[in-house]
Parts: C-alpha cells; structure tokens; sequence
C-alpha cells in the first residue's frame, strides 16, 4: 500500500521529500534529525490531499488506518494516549505545502480536549485554569475552522463575559468564567451546526485534517498564490505534531524569533515573545509581544538553550532561518522553522555577509536574492533635508523599508476597488491589523500603516514579502473604518488625505513628501560585482536622454539598446518643425522642415553618444505614425494654421486623412521611410554627424541604426540603402570616417519567420517584444485591458504577456529568428529591447536563447545584471 | 567565344531556347524546322540585352562579329546583300521576350534603305513607287523609333502632303509625291536631331538593334510587366529578318490571322488583310481590314497555300495559333507565330474541343485555361428582356465579350486618376483608337470603345487578354478629345454620361442596363467536370446566407467554410436587440435580449443547413468588437437611448467606453465569449436548435462550430467546454442527438505557432489569412492603403499580401500550423477561409501544403475548382 503518513524522523530534507511533505513537514523531519527539541508527531503527504480532491473529497484508501497507526507510535514515544481520561495527548493539527504560505491555510491547536479528557489534562499539566483556557480555545479554534461557526461570534460571547466579570484582559479570566465560556461556546456551536461539538477525538481530528486539506482551495490561499506564482497543483501537506503549551502559567510563553534580523540583515537576534500564551498570538500580532532578548532576564536558562537553537539552525541550514517556539514550564520545544523572508536590503546583505563568514559560495549568494528585491532596493526614499523639517504625525514599527505617498483607504475592496479604477492610483492601506483577507488590497497599494501587531505580525510579513513599505503597531492611530476616518493627536484623517510612511524608520507624515532616488548599498555593489563575472548577457538601458544615459551607466548599463528619435520630437521647441514637415505638400516642402530638426537631433545624439563613450548605442529610426505629432484640439490646429499659412479647414482635412483605423498597424516605422525617405536621410545624417562632431573632441560613439516595424527583406534592402548611402555621403563631406551598424527591431512575426533572408542585410537584430508580443497574440496593449484581467482571473493567461515574456509563442519567434538568423550570420548580434529586457524569467529566457544582450530602463538594469548571473547559474545546475 | 547570334534554322523550340531566343525568335525557328515559308533571318539573343544593360549600354564582346558574320549568311542563302545598290536585302529588326507583349517594344521595318539602294531595290521589286513608299515608311520609323522624333511630325508632313496633292488615301499619293515626302522627312529628322539621317545600313542596323533593347525598359513596356506578372529580369530577344513586302500593289498585301475563333473558340478561320500594304497597317487599326476568308476570291492560289498553314501550325502547336503572313507578288509568307491570344469563353471551348479532336489530353486541356478566365466568364451580363426593348446607340465590333456599364472616360491618364480617387467608379474608356500607352487606363476601365480598328486591333487584343468587354471600330462615333465630348447620331455624350457596351455583340447603349449574372457553359461545365476528377481539395463557400449558399452550391461548393453569424445581426429587426445586449449593465439584462436575438439566428441557421443539406456549414461565432453594432450618429444614439429608457448621454458614455485605439487588436472574437459567455451560449443553442428542427424534418444539418481570434490553447479549453456544455444541454432538452465539430479559425500567429497545444482540443483549423496576414505583416487591411501602392511600385512586395497570399510569411506560418496540428492529429480537418481561398496561387499553396478545402466567395469556386486540379497538374510535373 502507498505510503501517506511519516513520522517526522522517518524522513530528512530533501527536494522530493519538500514537494512530498511540505515546507513545515520536511523542516519538522529536518529539525528532528539535527537534535532540535521538536514535539513529535508525523506529516500526511500532499500527495494524500490531492487524492483527496481527486477523489470526490475522500480519504484514499489506507490513510485512515496509516494516521492511526502512526498516531499509536507517538503515544508510545509519548506514554500518552490520545483521548486518555488521565493524561490525555493532544495534538495541533497545521497545514504546510512545498512554499510556506502563512497565514493562508488553517490549523487547529489543542486537538483531543473534551468533556472526558479535560480534568485529566488539567491534571497532567498542573493547571485547571490553564485546561480549561485551552478547551475554550480548542472549541473555538475547531468550531471557526471545521464547523465554520464565524470567530466573531465566539469573540462577541469572549467579550460579553469579560464584561460581565469586569476585567480587560483574558488572562483575568478565572476557571470558573472559562468553563462558563466552554459551556456557551458548546451551545453556540449546537445552535450554528444543529449538532452538538463532537466530543470524539478521533472524529475531531479526522475532521481536522480534512478542513485543513480544504483550506488549501479557500479564496485566500487561491489568491496568495495567484499572486506569488505558485503552483496550483502542488497541494498540501498535514502536519499532526503532539501539542506543548505556553499558555500554562508565567514559567510558560510562546515565541517567533530570526537567526537574524530580516529588516536590515544584521547578525543580530530578532524576534519576540509572550509569556502565558500560545503562538498564534504572537502571529496574529492581538498582544504587542517583548523582543526576544528580554528572554534573557525572564527565562536565563531557556534564553541560553535559545542561543544555542540559533547556532544549531542557521550552521545548518545556512540561511536565515525563522522559527516558533514555546516554551512549557521552562522546557524550550522548536515547534517549526523556515527560511526566514526578508526586506531586499536584508536579503542583499545576508548573502554576501554569509558569503564572507564562508558560508555560501557567491554562486549561492547569487541565487539568495531575488532580482526583483534588487528593484526593491532601488526604491525611493524621501528626500532627506524635506525630511528633516517636516513634523512626525505618528511612529510605528519600522516594518518594511522603502517610503510611500498615497491617498488613505480604509478597506483592502476599496483599495481593489479604486485600483482597478485607475491603476496609476497611490493609495496607503489603513487597517487597524491586517490579515490574510487583505492580500490583494495590500498588493495594490504603495504602503501599509496598521495601528496594531509587531514586526512578524501578518502586515509586516506580507509587506517585506512584498518588497512594499510598511509601518506596522503605529498605536497613535485610531481607525473607525465604518466612517473611513484615521484619528492621530485629535486631527481627522479621511480617504481623500495623503499621508507619507517611512517603512525603514516607521515614520508617518501628513501629506505629501518628496520622494529622491535610491542609492546602491555596498553590499548590492558587491552582489552585482560577482553578478557581472558569472552572467554571459550583455546588459544595456533604454534612453532617449544624456539624463537617463548618464543614471543608466551608473547602474551598469553597458551601452544603450533602444534609443527612440521620436521622443525628441514632442519637445517643445521642435515639435513645430515636426508638424510642418509632416503637413508639407511637396518633397522640398519637407526637406527644408527637415533641415529645421537636423541641428536639433544632432546636438541630442551628441548629448547621449558622449555619455555612452566607447559603448554601442542602438538608435531606432523615426517609429510612430505620423498622426501622432499632429494637435487633436482644435485651438491648437488653429496655431499652427496660422503658422503654415493654412486655412484651418485644410490643416483639419490634412490630421484626418492621416487618422488610421489601427495605427498600431498602420502607416509607421521603416514603411514612412519607404514613402518619404528623406525624413530617415536627415536622422541618419544628424547620427553621423554627431558621431564626427565627437570623433573631434576624442569621444568616441559606437552608432547601431536600428530600422523599425520592418517585416520584409525587400524593406530592409531599401532602407541599408538608404543608410549606407546617406552616412557615407556625410562621411565624405566631412571627409572622416564613423563604424556603424546597421540592424532590425525586430517586432513582427514576418520578420522573424524570414529572419534569415534578413539577415543577410543586417549587422544586427534587436528584439522589440512590446510589438511582437501584439502581433504575435492579437492584443493592442493600448485596448488589453478590457480582457485581459480576466483572462488571468479565469487562468487562460498566467502572466500578462506585455510585462513577462510569452516563451511560447512570442518566445518561439525569437527562438526561429535566432536560429534561422545565425544560420546565415553565425556571429550575428542579438538583442532584446522591449520592456521584457527588465523581467528577471524574460532574461532567463534571452540567456537560453542565445541573445548577446539585454536592454532595459535605467533603473532595472542592476536587476537584469543579477537575473542574467542566474541565467547562468540555472542553466549550470541543469 | 559566347554564342549571342543564331540563324533561325540552327535552332528548335525548347523550354531553354524560349528564354535565350525570346517567344518570336523560338517560332521563328520552330517554323522554319517544319518548313513554313519564313523569311530567312537570325535572332540575338536575350543574354546580350542582359548584358547590354549590365555592361552600361554596351554590346558584349563578339556581338557585333557574330551579327554581321550571320548577315553574311543569309545575304548567301538570298542572293542578295545588305547594302547593295543594285539588288538590296533589306531587314526588319523585332523585339521578342520569353512571352509575347504585343506592341509594348519597338520595331523598325525597311532596314537598309537609303539614298544609293533606293533606285536597285525599285528595281529589284519592280515598282518605283513601292520602293519610294518603303523609303518613306521606313524614314519615319526609324526617325520615330530610333533618333525619338515624334511619329505626330511626320504624320504632320503626310497629312499636309495629301492635302496639298487633294488625295484622300496614302495610296493615292504617286512616286515624286513620294520622294518630296522623303526628303522632307529628311529635313525633319536632320532638323530634329542635328544630324543627317544615317544613310549608312550597317549603322542603320546597329541603332535599331540598339532601339530594340532599349525598348525593353520603356514605361508603357515596364507597366505591362508588372500588370501581367511577367519577369523583370528575362531580357528581350532581337530577331532580324529578310523583309518581304505586302506593299508592292495589289498582288501583294498583309495580315493577320488566328487558326480558331479566339472570340468564342469556333473553329473557323479568324483574321484579316489589307492589300497593298504593311504589316503594321493590319495591327494598328489605322485602316479597316477585310476578313481572311476574302482572300479567297482576290487569290485562290495564296488562299490555298494559307489553308495548309492553318492546318500545319494547329497539328504542330496543338494550339491555337496567331499568325502574320505577307503576299509579296503572290508568294506568301508567314512572319511569326504565336499562342492565339484567345477570350475567356473561347479558352474553354478550344481547350474542350482539342480534346474531342484527340489533339490534346484532359490534363492539357486543364491546363491550357487560367483560373481567372473561369472568372471572367461569370461576368456579368445585361438582362436580355432590358435590352430587347432598347435602343441600340451605336454597334461596332464584338471584339471582347462581356457587359460592362460606366461613366465616359475619355483618356487613359483621366482614368487612372478617377480610378485611384475612388476604385469602385465604374468607367467606360473611350478612345479613337488605344495605344500601349494607354494600358494603365484600359486596366481599371471597366469597359472600352474604340472608334477605329477592327477585331485585332491593340484595344481588341488587350481587351480580350483582360478579360474585359471591348467593342472596336465603332465608326458612328465621333470623339473629341480635347472637349471630352463623343457624339454618336447628333447626341453629345459627356464625361458625366453613362453607356453600356455589350462586348459580345458589339452594342453600344445610352445609359444604365441592368447587369444579370451569367450561366455556365456546356464548355465550362464539361472542364470543370474533369477539373473535379483530378482535384484532391475540397471548395467550399463563405457564405451567410440562404442565397448564397444555393447560388455557391450551384457553382460546385462542397459546403460552407465561413458562415459569419455578425452579418446577421446587422439587419433591421435584430440590430435592436443587439445594442440592447451589447449595452446591457447585468449578466440578466444581457441574457434577455440574447433570448430575443435566438429566434433570429436559429431562423437563418435553419435556411442555410437546409440549403447545404448533407454537406458541412462552418459558422464563426461572433467576431467583431462589440462597438462596430453601436450607432456613431447622434441621432441613433437618441433613438437607442429612448428604447433603452436611458439618458443620452449614458449611451454615449457607454459607445465611447467600447471605443479602442486598435479594435483589429481589441476585445473581438472568443476574448467576447471568454468574458461573457452567454453571447457565444445563445449562438451555440441557436445552431443546434437549428439541426434538430431540421432533423426532424429528415434534413441533414452538419455543423462545425468555430472558435475565431484565438491565440492560447486555454482559450480553446474553455470555449470547447462552453460549446460543447450548451449543445449537449439543447440536444437533452430536445432529447436528440446532432453531429457537430468543434474547431478554430488560425488568424493570429501565436495560434499557428502553438497549434499542436491547440489540435488537442480542436477538430479542425480553418486558416482565416485576411487576419493572419494583418498580424503577421503588423498590416492593418484598413490603413495599409497609405503605402501598400508604394511598395509595389518600389517592388518591395510583388503584391497586395491580402490579395495573395504571402507564401514566405504568411504561408510559413500556416506550414508551421499543419506540420504541428497534424503531429497531434493526423487527420486534422484543415481549410482555409480567407480570401485566399478564390486566389489560383494561393490555392496551390493550400494544396502542396495539404490542406484539405479552400473556401472562397460563391463566384470563385468555379476559379478554385480549375485552380485545385492544376495545382495536382503542377505538382505531378515536378
């Protein structure tokens, strides 16, 4: 029979044994092995809760008779029984698939309490208030999670009987008013089900495991991995672990702790604690719990075993590990661990402080952090000096690094709600805690503020997750969410108030604060030195400005990859050359509004080709349709009627009959340097030229002319032609000479099923995957959005095919040009430069394939620097 | 040394020599081998104009050598020389390319005469004024042709002559008429050129040869190329032939004939003749000839002679022949031969005849037709009723058949530019008489008229290779074309006026008849009956409705391809509830106005299953983006929101929503039915409701229901579903059962390239190139009209990709389809929708690229049948 059921030390860590057992099942058999106090019990496989669904929701045949029989096993390890009247085993029943998800499936804690076991386990722990506060919760914890009664409900019946015996906190409660409370909740319970609570602890913990394989369909966990990307067929692991209690009196409490601190990456011990309480309320962030180096003078002894577990997790696992404990009448038990998340800083500087204390290799540095947590690094920051002078209006928790300036909103809907508006919308999530529910509201905005929990609270955990600034306890703050009104020191806040967080410092400010650029840590410097050893892709920027040239090259870039001439065009004092030379009549009409633009474009290429001295720079010719520069309004036809000496209605006649049905098909690109060549002669001029301006002044430029919206060889014969011959008349009548190349954006299908018939003509392509990846699927990016979210929703799509490559279809024309160009030019130069050049698995992708480089916005070129070392790194390990 | 000259009996026809020769240079030959009575002569070959035009203008190296070495020869085989002043050999010099392109290159006649061998060659032939009107002919050809003075100046000089002398005809003009008319023709070309006329024969004979591979290049002979697809690259051949004369008196003459009927295929002796005259009088219509069978009275004997060589070139050719021959003092000889241009209907009927004569086989026979002449014989014709009771305006030559109706046009340039400012104007072009120039305006007439010539005249010739209705030599006419005015019995008819022609009977009308479609022939149903046996495609029609699909199954259509549900909805009784659907705020709201549409569609469904009983209907689902149903106008904007019961400007609000930048690339197709589904549902029941309504009343429905813009296998997932849930849920409502497919229609590139992901869930692909071709190309059909003409004529397509398909793109694309779909499933049902599918090329595509059907518009599936069974002829070639 198929084994569904392993004691924790049946197994060891292992990639299969992961996928099988779950993250927390294999860390538990993991831990068990190392001599880590573990309280024992044994892991249902994933592969049992497939089957389950699978199966009409049935248990497969044997797991049942395996859970039992592993269940004996523990008892004997134990010398307990489960459901014994004397000194009953209880046990916690929790949930745990190949990717810690927390907070996202359920678990049950203190399985095995009934009528019958309660006294002997207040018996057997010494403490009838202690029991009875376990039974209470037990019944409230299984009738939420497997009875589905709401938790608001037992709550509201918490806080009526805290009322009535006029006390605050739970813990003033007495046994008397906790077996009052397990009588209500038991009738609360009879009256939501229409059956009594099942005092059966076998039938309560079949019940358990059951709810927990559901919770793995449960529309929080559904989205939490919509929106990490994991995968939906992995299902979940059970873990059914003997239960320790912190809750059993001021010798007991309950902890989260991190080898290291996950906010900032120092080596330094970070975490936190509760005395006289069991962990989810450390997690749920209800109580603001002590740092954990408070242990110190509480629990010496426990504090020394503790240092002792931090030594022990990370010599082993050699990471940053994050783990629970609790601590039973002094007796310190791990109850679980993990790779601890961490802020991008932290990550950046845990792997190349594990790299210097010999740890980790570098290559394993490199694979540590994510190359989206390099853009995370890379966000902004207020500026400093504004800063300085501007009041505080409340201080929370430091719990997410990074600063953001938003618009409140009071719900995680109404964030979606508004976001899904208007995505450009920057909105601050307010809660006064948040929870898994609020995964998506939280994905939306720019920054979370809540008013309560601690640094491993839920906010903070998903924000660093997220790579999104969070100050989290910020107790100043009140919230009434049914009016949608923050209160800090008597001022009202409501939803159209910005406010500005600090997620490094925990800083809350009114209004808006200027945001500055970030600056590279010299551990990122680092990180990205050993990046550029291992990677084999070149990494370039697209720039249209010296600016922009000038940041790109500081973060790395090395050359520009897309260069786009148009966007000079709109600036004001040309834009009025532009619009004559497109409204001429004649050919000499728009040569001589071309020689107006000439001295313009020259003198911009000169600002960039200077800033890329000694590096290539891929300008794109004249790409966007005409209609484009033309004024739509019609005060702004009437000026420029007066400035052509047009009648308006001629001007009018003129913008409409260059109007197009789909101008993202229409009359651009290299098909206006077929009908009017002379637009392209002056660009190509005005390259040179600038290039032989430099050549005077010892810079030197490295011109790639790049002919977009190409699809034909026959095109590109003409349009070499018309390059060639128009940089060489230039060359001979400044009589020097300029290397250039000559290349295709290639963004057509056409183009890349005859690569090879163009390549004959071309020194180079340069993949534009924005518009291939519209002509390759049919979608205008510009009308997209009216389906495409729900092509996600409804899982047609996994990405959005405009921010992360489609290697299949897009990426097969790549793939076809690739290998039909190459065959005819071996050392033909590739290149990609749509805006997947910044995608770390796109990246991946151009490594597989071949390309020479990448080339992305200025500020994801350090990311694409560390994603093409991994490039290199995956494709070793395979 | 390279071989560049042969005499005509050093070679034979071959496939080769047809290309090295030309087409006159290779019957020359072929002729002379099966002893024709050819005028002895030599041919240059296309090689040397190659290399005329490579070498800058240049003869190669031993061109000259070989010309003058097999001069040589001839004067040997004629006991004459070139030269001579006693006894002259004088030459014609003819251009000749791989296929013949009448009229389009120049010719010299006469060569060799001049000041000293006028007086020996009257001798010779016996009459001085012969001789003196040779001279003069000559004078001005070879001052027109070869030194560029304008054939109007010497006409200028003729017409002056005779009005002087007070004779009507060039004959009535006597010898020293004749000699004035030399020297001042003299006069003219010394006065129009600096130079004396060259009197010189041998430099005589180098600039007409010269001329001759010049006229390779001219615009009248370029514009012929690129209309009829002929090679750019394949040269002209010069043939040089021993002159014999039709113009020595009236026991001499000239003409031209055909060995059949080319108009209507009859076998019967077809041609003409004029005495006493030059072959070029016969071609240029200048005077009217007399038909061929009247030779037999003015000269039996060379009646006789003309009878053996109607009959020896037909049972050598095994074709139709059209062939010139001169009478010189009664001995005749034949000046060339070539494949009888031949009308449409004719084409079919010789090619149907020669195999009842045993002469060819069906293959041939199939062979011999075009598609595109399939078509043209479906032209349309007038109601005969109509024109029972109609005045005939005027009757000329039937000299092509067919109807045509237009508005006057009176020259070719007018016609050109009223054509290219609006294509659908119909226009009748009427001309005195047409000349190569006048190709362009003849291409986008819909009709011509000529007041000269007869039924071998160029507007008749041209005509006829067109396909296009011609009625010649309508002598009631009179034109005038600088006022733009024709007047025909008294009545002025201006450019604003419209006639109607009647190419088949020469009929000339007042105004507008009304056009009926035309019936098969006997002929053509008999071709197309051995076209079926041979082909292995299917054809099917587009089709939406009812008639056409009668008329489509009429024409031989095996089913429908492309059945367009949208056209439906655009008819007056549904539109209603189409925009109350569209502009629907609820799932319930738009599942209300869907149950009005279902009768409708269901009704429609019903008529056209009933129409192709037995035979398979691929309807699309619904295709276009939503808006295109919305009212643009105000004014329907008011009305819609009355019956919507909305304000106007929520209508407005809600159009404008719908509005996209680039609705080709927007929400259209399935992304409609991913988002919302009960539109597609409504469709589905619809069609199958449709079957079982019919079913019960024993009419065989067969539905294959298509998916359209679709790009990701999980869209076809999901539709496959949707499709097949709403057929089984109607089928079990009906409690029947209905055979239908499910299959996709590949128009987006990323369909093609993951079509083996796609074939899993799919029982066909019907390949939809309209859209393919748009986004393989990034071409949008609606604007591509900006600058698809200047990429024709810059030759970087070869033509309009929507017309042809693009077989190195587009084409590859479907390749990929097939390879892919079919290794998934090797019976994969494959088809083409587009309007490729009526396009002879593109048909042999879809053949060699082992699609199952072509779909077409019901007029082309005769075009396609033809099409279908000589793409099996071709590929059985290779």
């Amino acid at each position: 029979m198929k084994k569904y059921v392993y004691l924790f030390e049946e197994n060891r860590y292992s990639e299969k044994n992961l996928f099988l057992l779950g993250n927390k099942g294999v860390q538990l058999a993991e831990m068990s092995s190392i001599g880590l106090p573990v309280p024992p019990g044994f892991t249902i496989t994933t592969e049992a809760c497939n089957l389950f669904y699978t199966n009409n929701k049935k248990w497969p045949a044997g797991l049942e008779s395996q859970v039992f029989e592993k269940l004996k096993k523990v008892e004997m390890k134990m010398k307990r029984k489960f459901g014994d009247k004397k000194n009953p085993l209880l046990f916690s029943v929790r949930s745990g698939s190949y990717v810690s998800m927390p907070g996202m499936m359920d678990t049950v804690l203190n399985l095995g309490l009934n009528d019958e076991t309660i006294e002997g386990f207040a018996k057997s722990i010494n403490s009838e208030r202690g029991a009875w506060d376990s039974y209470r919760r037990f019944l409230n914890m299984f009738g939420d999670v497997v009875l589905k009664v709401p938790h608001e409900e037992f709550e509201k019946i918490l806080s009526a009987k805290k009322k009535s015996k006029a006390v605050k906190n739970d813990t003033d409660l007495n046994v008397n008013d906790l077996k009052e409370l397990v009588e209500e909740y038991k009738e609360l319970i009879k009256k939501k089900t229409g059956k009594p609570f099942p005092q059966n602890p076998k039938e309560q913990l079949i019940k358990s495991i059951n709810a927990v394989f559901n919770s793995w369909n449960i529309p929080r966990a559904v989205s939490y991995r919509r929106i990490n990307k994991l995968r939906e067929d992995a299902g979940t692991g059970v873990n059914v672990q003997t239960m320790v209690f912190g809750n059993l009196g001021n010798d007991s409490g309950t902890g989260v702790s991190f080898t290291r601190n996950p906010s900032n990456g120092k080596k330094e011990h970070y975490g936190e604690f509760l005395l006289n309480a069991q962990g989810e309320d450390v997690v749920a962030g209800i109580r603001t719990p002590k740092p954990v180096d408070e242990l110190k003078k509480v629990m010496p002894k426990v504090y020394a075993e503790l240092l002792k577990v931090y030594d022990k997790l990370e010599k082993h696992y050699k990471d940053v590990q994050d783990f629970e404990f609790t601590i039973e009448r002094g007796k310190l038990f791990i109850l679980q661990t993990r790779a601890g998340k961490r802020t991008p800083a932290a990550a950046v500087k845990i792997a190349v402080d594990l790299v210097k204390e010999k740890m980790i290799s570098k290559e394993t540095a490199l694979m540590r952090v994510k190359p989206e947590q390099i853009s995370a690094i890379l966000h902004k920051q207020f500026d400093a000096e504004e800063k300085k002078k501007k009041e505080i209006l409340a201080k929370g928790l430091n719990a997410s690094p990074g600063a953001a300036v938003g618009k409140l909103v009071f719900t995680a809907e109404k964030a979606k709600e508004l976001h899904d508006e208007n995505p450009s919308l920057e909105l601050i999530l307010v809660r006064t805690e948040t929870s898994p529910e609020d995964i998506e509201g939280m994905h939306v905005a720019k920054g979370i503020l809540t008013a309560r929990g601690g640094m491993t609270s839920h906010a903070a955990v998903v924000a660093r997750g997220m790579g999104k600034p969070c100050v989290a306890g910020c107790s100043a703050i009140e919230i009434d969410e049914e009016k949608r009104i923050m209160e800090v020191k008597g001022k009202k806040f409501s939803e159209n108030d910005f406010i500005s967080l600090d997620g490094a410092t925990g800083e809350v400010f009114e209004g808006k604060l200027s945001l500055v650029e970030p600056k590279f840590s010299a551990d990122v410097k680092t990180l990205l030195s050993w990046a550029d050893k291992i990677r084999t892709l070149g990494i370039r920027t697209n720039a249209d400005t010296p600016h922009d040239s000038i940041v790109a090259r500081e973060f790395g870039a090395e050359g520009i990859g897309l260069c786009r001439t148009e966007h000079m065009f709109f600036e004001k004092d040309r834009i009025k050359a532009v619009r004559e030379m497109i409204l001429s009549d004649s050919k000499e009409a728009r040569e001589k509004a071309l020689t107006k633009l000439l001295p313009f474009q020259r003198s911009d290429f000169e600002g960039i080709f200077k800033a890329m001295h000694n590096l290539p720079v891929t300008v794109r010719l004249l790409d966007p349709p005409l209609h484009e520069f033309l004024p739509k309004e019609e005060k702004e036809q009437e000026e420029l009627a007066k400035d052509m000496n047009w009648t308006l209605d001629k001007v009018k006649a003129r913008v409409n009959s260059l109007h197009e049905l789909n101008p993202m098909l229409g009359f651009r690109g290299c098909r206006l340097g077929v009908v009017y060549p002379e637009i392209n002669e002056m660009q190509v001029k005005a390259i040179i030229e600038a290039a032989i301006n430099l050549k005077k002044k010892k810079i030197n430029a490295m011109p790639e002319i790049m002919i977009p919206v190409l699809g034909h060889v026959n095109e590109m014969k003409l349009m070499r032609e018309l390059v060639k011959n128009t940089a060489e008349k230039t060359m001979k009548e400044h009589k020097t000479k300029i290397n250039y190349l000559i290349g295709v954006m290639m963004e057509l299908p056409r183009a890349c099923l005859t690569a090879d018939e163009i390549a004959e003509y071309s020194d180079f392509f340069s993949f534009g995957t924005n518009d291939l990846t519209q002509t390759c699927f049919g979608f205008s990016r510009d009308d997209a959005g009216t389906f495409i979210p729900a092509y996600i929703e409804k899982k047609i799509l996994l990405d959005d095919p405009f921010a992360s490559l489609d290697q299949t279809g897009t990426g097969q024309l790549i793939e076809i040009s690739v290998k039909k160009g190459r065959k005819i030019k071996p050392k033909l130069k590739l290149g990609i430069c749509g805006e997947h050049g910044g995608d770390p698995s796109s990246i991946e992708f151009c490594h597989k394939t071949g390309l020479n480089y990448v080339s992305c916005s200025p500020f994801r070129v350090p990311v694409a620097r560390l994603a093409a070392a991994q490039a290199v790194l995956k494709q070793k390990k395979k």
